[in-house]
């Protein structure tokens, strides 16, 4: 299977790095509180991070009283960054795609990934390969694009008003769970679309139990602060998630 | 809070019979092949059944073996007929909602519902007396109005094109869980819209375990017969769930 690697476009890279670094945008203020929300107390834990990309994460664990951290990314761009801006002994960069986790020799007490696995087709050997690497009453918590979202391969996501203002989604395809095309800085940014009850049920599947899930929607002082965010209400952007190995 | 009984007008409960005698109806296509796909053995089994309207799940348990059937409703016109035409000496029929079942003195290998957990406002205190009533290891079975459906409240649910085809969903407001008023026969039959995350995490909450999940779709067989069903890949009429009490 096709592991796709957009990060090393420098076009895709330079926009994404843009995105990441703005303070109010949707990782920062929902997903990443979101994800961060799920974690146990990392204090002495071996965590591998799936998609660390620049590795901000991998440092917020160390902060978190984490041990041994393995971070993987496809794109070897990111990885020159993290190695570069967020480096620490306790620290190992791979250079690898999450389909190839199988080979890492080594268990974990977490394994996390953000905004990762809607890239990957192989879900369900990934989540194989992730039960391998857990010990036991392990979890895995991981955040993705939202399965209302991973539908839309086009351009015509929204409904407006003459002013602009989002009316409503234009759901169509949920039902339909394949590889969808986007233009996200560069054309050919392929998401795997996946609905929910795949989502849960590949996870069950896979050995694991779901512990919890979070639809990330913006409070009062969100609104205030970023009153565009009062679409979520109409579609959320993220669906986050909690398993723990049975 | 309010429990509701639209099942007692008399011009809801005509329309909706009709509904159900329709052999094509979606609850006959989809919703009952999935819920019933996730039963266990019924051999020797307790089975207690919210919402059992006409009663023809509760006959159908018996032939797949239960011992025992608790079946209750709200509606006193639905468990006329229930008592008429779906009678047997192992179903016991009871007037009542479901929001009162804590006052039921017995337990149950299997609490199943089809089609009636939407129109109820305190889903969690249902929850929990459902996980009081379940036997250990017993599974609660469930199928609702999907997500995507409970939350809309007006006519304009579809984009359609010249000739009346659906083209996609106009998705709003699935992240505002509150109360939907709809038009479904009479106006004003109120239903709960709660996220996909809140359904799992309540049930999670309240001592369960999510077992599977289906979003019904049709398959070649059922387009072959039923070829307007091709809109359900736009979106599911249906969730229906199998938690295990842990």
């Amino acid at each position: 299977m096709a592991k796709q690697n957009i990060f090393d476009n420098q076009v895709f890279f330079d926009g994404y790095k843009k995105i990441r670094e703005n303070e109010g945008s949707a990782n920062n203020v929902f997903e990443m509180p979101a994800l961060y929300s799920l974690l146990p107390d990392l204090n002495g834990k071996h965590i591998l991070d799936l998609g660390c990309g620049f590795g901000e994460h991998c440092m917020d664990y160390i902060k978190k009283g984490a041990e041994r951290i393995v971070g993987i990314d496809i794109s070897e761009k990111m990885l020159e960054v993290a190695k570069k801006e967020n480096s620490d002994p306790k620290i190992t960069y791979l250079l690898m795609p999450m389909e190839d986790i199988g080979s890492i020799n080594e268990k974990f007490d977490v394994v996390i990934s953000s905004l990762a696995i809607h890239y990957v087709d192989d879900f369900t050997g990934v989540l194989s390969n992730i039960h391998k690497l857990l010990s036991d009453g392990g979890v895995f918590i991981f955040s993705q694009e939202h399965p209302m979202s991973t539908c839309h391969s086009d351009g015509d996501r929204w409904t407006r008003d003459e002013n602009g203002n989002k009316l409503h989604l234009n759901l169509k395809n949920y039902g339909v769970e394949k590889e969808t095309e986007s233009v996200w800085f560069v054309d050919n940014v392929k998401r795997y679309h996946r609905m929910f009850s795949t989502i849960v049920n590949d996870l069950i599947e896979a050995g694991f139990e779901i512990v919890k899930m979070i639809e990330p929607l913006p409070d009062d002082e969100i609104l205030a602060k970023y009153p565009d965010q009062k679409d979520l209400f109409h579609k959320p952007d993220f669906l986050v998630v909690k398993a723990k190995k049975r």
